[in-house]
Parts: structure tokens; C-alpha cells; sequence
């Protein structure tokens, strides 16, 4: 097992969908920094279910309990641990599959795996549910990002075909991602925004799903972070950001558009400003160079699966039988889990990123 | 920095492209396992430049020495390092990109990061270079996995738009990629290859350089394999991917292609086979639920960049003058680094998986 | 920070004395293995505060709660969460610590270090009461390696000069465990224990406080725990061990007594058992050879210092006023922590002991 | 396996006591230190065998050859590798020992961890000759603290009964510890010394061996180095020393001494000096208050057995026949380690100081 992140400042996720309480400790945060635990709240909630028609009908209280690591409202050097309780856990929803492992989910995998000891419910430790911790970890780091000038924000940038306004990745600033972010339905093109929901609610009505791709974009970044190698800004990110369940494909900058260019193109020049700075002219390197921070926003984007979740019978095995058998799910769940992940790709972004910030040399 | 990877099997890659060597010690392998040194040569044969008309003319000699942890021809339980010398090097070559850094390269961003302390010499730490230690690593670690069944292979999807044909994700099998890798160029459809290479040509032809997509599949794992939430396979594969240079998108099974899929087309359903073992009928997933193997085959992508050195004159700054400058390199690089860098994916993800295999339960 | 310990089996501390609560998050444990949290209660209330007559009449519960990891009472592969509440709290006792740093504690220390911002109440993430949630993870680790035959026990050797008798390194066995351990004053000799016990009542009439030496054994070890080089048996247990507030010394076998033999007194003699196993004849080795357990006993002592918390008045300095000055110390304090910390040992070893086992070769 | 150490400078030390080299990598130094090879090689001259009369009369050139990390003398931030050759090596000496395992060796631990796959060859991976490249890692380390104001320095307590005069532990400084360590033989009192030298020249005709304690002291501290619990100076200290062969204790300040104190004796009261620093007016706990460094000398001792390798008749083993035998060991070996240690155990305490002077906040 490895639920656990980071060199510097590390984090241990814990937790499964059902049992008493998911969490997370932090350990490692720079001392004396202010954490304002209801703008944490208020980006947990971005994430929580039940904000609209077609997101899962659970509800969940989700509000962390911070026990340690805060002294006087300020991170103390002691690790913090937040504590979110399961409230709203209906386990019989899930006694099926334990025989019959979902098509999509971990059910399959981690009972293998654990040769039949994992907590299958609701997916166990496997749950979408463990990114309420990580967001709640996210929320943390980026309060302190923020202090330093750095910005982190996301949207999704396409739903089923349907495609948002991408950022301008030499112009974006922390305006624009403060923009985006703060919508309930966060795209750049509220016209697109509606489309995407029409395919969401028409999935939904199929009893089906749908995937998407959620853009990310880092501003206020100074030159210089990222180790080189294993430790760069690609491997960082990528490690974190496939920690949030169905990411099936990371992409930095130009990401797999690069294939299709001359050299010529891609490269992106060096240039001063007026005010001394370098930057570059054009950004299909996406902020990263050789894994280091360029000064240049940091683009990234994240494609997700669509939610395996569904209410169609599908084709899958029996274990007690030993036989095929079929599986219509019955239990709650997102015809498109983009939305929601929209804060945990910030999330995680910001944990990876704060990591790296906090290793750098004295 | 951090050139280190790996939990209970490490690797750490030490050197520069104008050091006296460069090489790799890899600790915590399983002991009494045979390495073929041959082999090992011969692997990394497949990366070395100057095998064809269109890659680098610089001769590397890049026969590692191995100087601990073998006896008798075995791993015996010591650390092994590798030692591969730095023998053909034209420093002179790179004296001028001290001042003016090459566009797409990491010499600005190394520079700031180290405050000017860092080796610029043809890339310092941040050279391709540095994937022929990789390579040692990798090939070592793919005899241990040869030798349990598992077997790596990639070859190239495709170059500047010209595509080969996939793999079939759910057919692959050790002897499409033994076929696939023992190829000079390692297409599947030689006539795409035969395309590509006149691609490459052109491109060189015009002091160019294009870029290009590698598939890699690996076939034979067990299910189980890799850990939950930031350990699961997409994250370690990825992050070990991400350290070759030049990676800006790494995708699993249908990658980015799920955003476009239904939740009923995308599911990959279970169905017991007449041997008893267990499969899905398709491969979306490309052999990872939840981060752990699935017993089908792993599949997954890179996209590697335009070499980023090319003869072309480019805008780029001078840092002695403090002002704009233009810079053409004339040192010798690849018009197209995607057949070399072929058998650095397989061995990332050889490095990545042993690692994973061996911190599995007793 | 780094309240983390362990490769494989991991674990991570978080809390301070007076923080809402403490706990620890244990990954990476064997899956499928029954937890008697009932033990694990009955173990943790031999380091529970307020037992006897000289110990600090603070009262805590310390009843953990475990909100993750367990299903249906076995490990199941996502990591261990628990929860320890801060109820009996007296936070007015410390608030003139935070100005006069006693003498012998960390608080000037960590306040230097995080510059003020450390949480200083109680000694806040650097308390004594932080070996509750250790305690809490060595027990769950030595149920786990009792199941493989492996036992640890611990007993109090001195204090202030009053010896029990010591374990006999080649015969001690799991019963001379469980009987020590088994006693409210864990020593051998009962009549040196009532000695030990009037030190320590005098001590406390004085308002001052005494230390001792603590001898811990594990038997059943089989041979081939511990890595070479900095993963020895004697450098894991160490770092464990010395994470004990107070600990001042640790030493393994003859320990510093190597320094007066001779290397033919020394040295331990291989010799064939009837059943054809091998064991030493002696064993000033204490179980460790090269840093790798030998199938003897291992033996190791912990030299606790004195409580630094003495009623006497003492100098030490005022921040505020910048000036040499006074302090009696009038909260809750042990006039001698060694009976408590006799658990504290044995958890540091198994958490230890757990990570190297669990590392071994499949 | 595990021969690396150190989270933010990392070393990995490799090679066998007869492989072609041995060496390490340091990774994560900080950039732009000059490095002075010359010193390096000095100071690893004082580990070298050979000396004089006592020592081991193998002859080893010892000369690292630098063959990464260092641009224009300085570090740039790529990982440095030091490959030190093994020429002086008899293999035939070690036949025998495959087959008879030597007591007090790791020949017989290793042979059953490693399933007889081991290097057995002069105790292979165990061998002292590892204590080389730990010496290389450490004299780096040690020049980088200097430049920071920070010396360490240790000389040889005592042999066989026979004690040095010992450190001032308020009162040592930078003079003191340079004054010891430029001597032959590392005492503060010659005549003691004397002693020493014809205790080990007793012990030799004897075909015996004895060991000792090694005293070391760190000055230039600043305060609050060391990470709280399990990254305490004293555990990370601890970790680093017991890898260096045949150590058996490690103790810090008053050590063991403690059990015999009371409390009103053992702390240590804070005084401001006339310029305004803190400082204790006795130094019991040795410069380590809560596992972080209080500004005081931090005072250390390790013990030493005696060298295992002797020259009388010892009961052994016998693999090959299954049965009980005796062994006479005719190879080279110091009577006593303990001169050629005392380097060993300022190098392992650079290398932890180091690492953790680096981890601490910007």
C-alpha cells in the first residue's frame, strides 16, 4: 500500500468509503502560515456531491475536523490531521458486489489483490470518496501558494466532444483562473457549459455516462522548480494527478499535439521583457523545461473516464458462482464525474507543487 | 535534486553529458538472479546513436562497466553500479550556449535553478545522454521480469502524422513484441516506417526536427500489481516516463480517447475463460483498474517533442549581454529522437514495475 | 517535520499534548491479519498515566479510536487511522512555559526553530504523551508478529543505581517475556523492583526525579532481518527508539561493554543444534551480526534520562523580558518515566522489527 | 537492501569488499560548493590501513576518482560519484570461508538472508572497506559544514580500559577537535595513547583483538537542527554511526550516565551570555534537546567490539559438511578497528548532519 505523497511535505491519505472516518495527516507544511479553514470548507464544497440535478444524490456533511497541526489558526510544525466522518453510508447498496465486481471499478483488482481481505464496500479505499481528504490537503497548500504569488485553477475543457475555450497559455493570470473557479459549472464558455450538461442530463436519462478532460493552469510560478529526473515538474504532477480515480491520460503543454509539429514550431523562444524578466514568446512547453519551471504558465491537462458507474446490465463474473453472470447497479452515483474532479486535479496539482516548492535549495 | 527512483527496488542516475562517465546503482533487486551482461549490451545497443543515416554522429562506445553486485554472474544482494565513460565528447561544441540558451531545452531553466553553478556542457544532468544508464536499469530489471513471465515492448505509433498500426490490446502477446523490438526501425507496418523515415529525412533535410508518439505494451503481469492512490501503476509508470526527456504526454489504455465515450462503451466487462482465469472482453483500460493490474495486457503512450535542437536560427536571449539574441546550432543532434528513445520507455517501465512486483506482499 | 517512520509498513504520528486530539496512520501493514483491539487496549494501558502512586495523576482515556483500515476486524490493505482524544487537558498549567523554556525539555529549542510558532503547550507535538499513539501502532505491529512467532519484551534493568536482573542473552524466551510484562512494575526481581519503586517515591518527596535503564528482548526472530549498511537491525531500532522523548543511550548485546573484551572473549561460536539448526554459544552479539538478525535473542537497552520536569526551582531564561530568571514547575509530571516507558520500547521495536520483516525477500 | 541514506541529501554506497570498485553517489548536495579533493583524499587517509605497525598490512591506493557531479571544481547540482578501485585483493585468502563461517562475522547471517547468493568474498557487501566511500560522502559533507561554521571532530575515548581524556562537552571547540584529529593517533593524552597503542600490540601477539569507544563533538551548531520523533538528531545520528561495521552503542551526552542521576543534577539551565545567546551552563544533554540541536557542543560516543577476526582457533560451522569445525583465520586484519573508526564516525555524523541542516525551512 501507498497512500502516502511527498518528500518534503508529505501526505497519508486514509480511509475507505464506509468505514468510521476518511482523513489525511500533513506533515512537512512551512511553520507559522495562517490556514483560513472555512476557504478550505468553501473549496471542499466544490467537490462535494449533490450540488445539482445530475451529481450523485448522497449528501455528504464532509467537513473536515482538524485535530492537530494548527496552533492559533497557524500551521505549528506539527503535522496537521483532518478527520471527515462517513455519515450518509448505506453498505447494503454495495453487499452485491462483492461477488460481482463492477466492470470499471477496482472491485476486481483490489480483491485479487488483497485476496479477499479489502473493504469492498462502496469501493473500499478505492472510493472517489478518498479525494475529499486530498482536497482537503490541496485547499491547504494552496492557501500557502497563494501567499507566495502562486495560482492554481482548472475547467473542464470538454465533455463527451463537447469543448470549453481553452486558456491562453501565455496570457492566462490568476484573474482569469479566479474566474473560472468560482462557477458552479466551471468553463471559460458558458455556452459550451450547457451543452455539456444537455449531454450529461441525456446520459443520465440512458443510464449511462460520460468522460471528459478538465485544463489546469498554474500562474505565479518563479523559475527554478522541479527536480530533474525522476522529480521533475511532469513526473511530480503526472504521480499525484493519477491518484484521483479514472485519469487515464496526463499532458503538459503541447501534451500529445506535439507529435504533429516540426521542431521549428514547437520550440518556444527566449525572450526579455521590459522589466528584465525572461519569458517566452509562444508556451507549447507548457511551463516545464527539462522538468523545471520556466516562469511560464504551467498547463496541464487530465482525461477522464466516464463514470464505470452505470445502470445498464452489463456483462461481468460471479466469484461465489465461479461462473458469468450480469450486474445492473442499483447505487448512487455521477453520470460524469468531471465536475466534481474539477477541484482535485487543483488539489493535487497543489500538493505536488508546494512539495517541490519547499525542497528547493536555502 | 533528485535523480533517484523507487521504493525496494532504487535506482539512482548520476552524471553529465561532459562528465568522465555517467551511470546508475540499483539496490534492493531480488538476489541469485542471473544477468546476461550480453543482453544488457545489446539492449542498449537499440538506444545508442549513430545506427543510421538520420540519427546523431556522435559514436558512443556506452558499454556500461559493471564494477558491484554481481558474483559469480548473479545479483548477490550488493548494490550494482554501472559505469559507462564519457569518451567522445566535444565540449568546444557548447561553449556558446553558456550565454545563450537553446530554445526548448532545459539550459535556461537549469541555470536559474543552480544559479549558474550548473554543468551547461551539452545539457549537463539534463541530457538525453543520461538515458543510457536508464537503459542499464531497465534492461537488468526486464530480465528479472522476463524471467516471471512479464514481457515489455514498445514501438513507434507514430512520426509527424504518419501512423503504424496499434497494438491490439487485448491479442498482445510476447511474441508480437519480441518481433516489434528486434526491428532496426520498430514499426508494425514497415511501409508506415519506411514513411516515417523519409519524414525524419526531410525534416533533416531542412535543418528540422519532428516529433512522434511510442506505444509500449506489457503482457504476462499478474493481477495485483501496483499500489493504491499514488503508488498505482499510472502514477509510478508515468513518473518514471516523464524522467526521459522530451515526454510531454503519457496515456493508459484509451487515454484521452475516453473523453469521448460513453460509460457503456468504455466498460470493460469480466468473463471467466475456459481455463478459469479471469478477462475483460475489451481492453479500455489498458490492463490497470484503480491503479492495479488487471492480468490484460498494459498499454500505454508517450509523446515525445520535436528534438528541440535544430539548425534553424532562433530567437533566444544572451545572458552576458542582458539582451535579445539569435543562436543556430551546429553540434550534432537527432532530427528525431522517437526511434531512440523506444527502448528508454521500456525500460522506465521496467524499473517502474519491478519495483512494483517486489514491494508486493509475501 | 517528520513524524514518519518505516519503508514498507509505514507510520506517521500526528497531535500534540494539547491539540483536540493525537493519533497515527500505519500503512503498508500484511492484509487479512486480525486486530484485537481489546490487546491492543489492555497494552496501551501499561503506558497509561496515573497507575500508581508516583505516577502523574493526569488521567486519560487513551481509548483509541480506529476509524479506517480494519474490516470485519482484519487489515484490508488501506492504511490504519487512529484517533486518541485530548480530554484531560489543563492548558492554563503551561502558559508560562511559553515565556521561561524548562530546563531539559524542547521548548526553547522548538521555539527557536519554528520561530515562535510551535504549539508550546505541554510540550505540544514534542510531549511524552505522543508515545501513546507509537504505543497504539506497536501493539497492532506485535500482534502481526506474534502470529509469525516473533515475541518482544521489555523490563526495567535500573534506576538510579538499583539493578534487576538482567536477561539471560542466550535463554530468554517467550514465557520470561509474557511473565515480566505481564507485572504493573515490569522487573524480574521483585525485591529490587520495591527498591527501585522507593527511589523513585523519594525522588518525588524531593520534587525532583530519577532515570533508569531499560533492557527489551525479542526472540523468535528468524535469521536474515535487517539490511545492510544504514537498514541494520541496530540502526532501525535506534532511530525507533530514540524517537522516545528522553532516551539518552541505546546499545545492543555486550554494548559498551565490547570496549573492555577481548575479541576472544567477544566473539560468538557457531555451533549445530540436535534439530540441525545453528545458534551461538554466547551471545554478545545480541542477535544482530552485520546489522542481520542471527536467530539468537536480540537484547538492546534504551538509557532513559531523569524527567526534566522537577518541582524544584531552577534557572532558566525569560523571553519576553530577554533576561536570566527562575521557574518551578508546578504542573502534572512522573517523577520518573521509565516504568511507563517499558511499552514504549517494545512498540518502537515491533514497528521497527515489522518494516524490516515485511521488506524481506518474497 | 538498503545502502542509502538521507531524505534531502541522499547517499547510496556500492560495491563488495573484492568487486572491481566501490563508491557512492551523493545526490542533493547543496550548489555551488567547492570542493577541495585534495582534503578529501587526506582525510580519508586517516581511514586508510596500513599505517603503522598495528594495522592491517593491505595496502590500499583509496584514491576516488570523481567521475560526476563536479563542474569547474564546484557542485552543479547533478548527483557526484566516486569509483574507488579494488586492486590489493586476495580472494584466495576468503575460499575457505564460504564453507566455515566466522564468528562475530556477518558471513553466516548473509549466507542465510541471501539464500547463499552473497558475495562472501572479505565479507563482500559487510566488509569494513565500505567505510571508504562512507569516508569520501563525509569528508564532502564536512567541507560544505565548515563553510558554515559548523566542525567535527572525534578521537579515541578509550581501549580495553585504557581512557583518553574526555571532551569538555561545554567547553570544546573548533581548536580542539582540529588538534585532535591531526594526530597520528587521536588521543587528547599521549601517554593514554601509549597505552593504547601497546594494548593493541599486546593483544596482536596474542592472536587477539579489542575494541574501544570513539568520542565525537560537533561544534558551530546552530539551534534547531533535527526533525522532531523519528528525525531526531539522536536518531538520525544513531542510524548513520551503527551502519559503520562492529559498532555496538551509541549514547549522546551523559548517555547511559543518566540512569544515575537526578533530575536536579542532569538538566541543564539556560543562561543568556553577555552577547545575548542562549546557552546551557552544563551540557548533559549534549546538544540535543526534543532530537534538535540547542546551540551547545553535541558530544557523542560509539562503541567498538573487538576486530572479530582473529588469529586462535574458533568453533565453527561447517556449511558443506553439516556439522560442527574449527577455524583459524590467517588473512589480514587490524587487532583493533578502533584508530581507523574514528574518521568512520565523523563521516557518518556529516553525512546526517548535513542531510538534515539541508531539510530545514527556507
Amino acid at each position: 500500500m501507498s497512500s502516502s505523497f511527498g518528500e518534503k511535505v508529505k501526505i497519508m491519505i486514509f480511509g475507505q468509503s464506509h468505514s468510521e472516518a476518511i482523513g489525511v495527516v500533513i506533515d512537512g507544511l512551512p511553520v507559522g502560515e495562517e490556514i483560513d479553514l472555512e476557504a478550505v470548507r468553501k473549496f471542499m464544497e466544490r467537490r462535494a456531491p449533490g450540488r445539482n440535478a445530475y451529481s450523485t444524490p448522497r449528501k455528504e456533511a464532509d467537513l473536515p475536523r482538524v485535530v492537530s497541526g494548527l496552533f492559533e489558526g497557524k500551521t505549528c510544525g506539527a503535522p496537521i490531521c483532518a478527520v471527515i466522518e462517513n455519515t450518509n453510508t448505506r453498505s447494503k447498496d454495495y453487499d452485491k458486489l462483492k461477488d460481482l465486481p463492477r466492470p470499471g471499478h477496482a472491485d476486481f483488482t483490489a480483491w485479487v489483490k488483497y485476496k479477499g481481505a479489502n473493504d469492498h464496500r462502496g469501493g473500499g479505499h478505492f472510493s472517489g470518496r478518498l479525494t475529499a481528504p486530498l482536497c482537503f490537503a490541496g485547499a491547504v497548500c494552496m492557501q500557502i501558494l497563494e501567499r507566495r504569488g502562486i495560482h492554481i485553477g482548472a475547467h473542464i475543457l470538454s465533455i463527451k466532444g463537447v469543448q470549453d475555450t481553452p486558456f491562453d497559455a501565455v496570457a492566462v493570470d490568476a484573474d482569469t483562473l479566479k474566474a473560472v473557479t468560482e462557477k458552479v459549472f466551471p468553463v471559460q464558455n458558458d455556452a459550451a457549459g450547457e451543452e455539456m450538461q444537455a449531454t450529461i442530463a441525456a446520459a443520465k436519462e440512458n443510464a449511462d455516462s460520460v468522460g471528459g478532460v478538465i485544463e489546469c493552469a498554474v500562474v505565479g510560478l518563479p523559475v527554478g522548480v522541479g527536480e530533474p529526473m525522476f522529480d521533475g515538474l511532469e513526473s511530480r504532477l503526472a504521480a499525484a494527478i493519477y491518484a484521483i480515480p479514472a485519469v487515464k491520460g496526463v499532458e503538459f503543454g503541447e501534451g500529445f499535439g506535439v507529435a504533429a509539429l516540426f521542431g521549428s514550431e514547437n520550440n518556444d523562444n527566449f525572450t526579455y521583457q521590459a522589466d528584465g524578466t525572461v519569458r517566452t514568446t509562444t508556451n507549447h512547453h507548457g511551463g516545464s523545461l527539462g522538468g523545471i519551471s520556466s516562469g511560464m504558465p504551467l498547463v496541464l491537462r487530465a482525461a477522464f473516464k466516464p463514470t464505470p458507474s452505470i445502470g445498464q446490465t452489463q456483462d461481468t463474473i460471479s466469484i461465489s458462482k465461479g461462473e458469468n453472470d450480469t450486474l445492473a447497479i442499483v447505487g448512487r452515483h455521477d453520470p460524469c464525474i468531471v465536475p466534481r474532479a474539477v477541484p482535485c486535479v487543483e488539489a493535487a496539482a497543489a500538493v505536488a507543487l508546494l512539495d517541490l516548492i519547499c525542497r528547493m535549495e536555502q
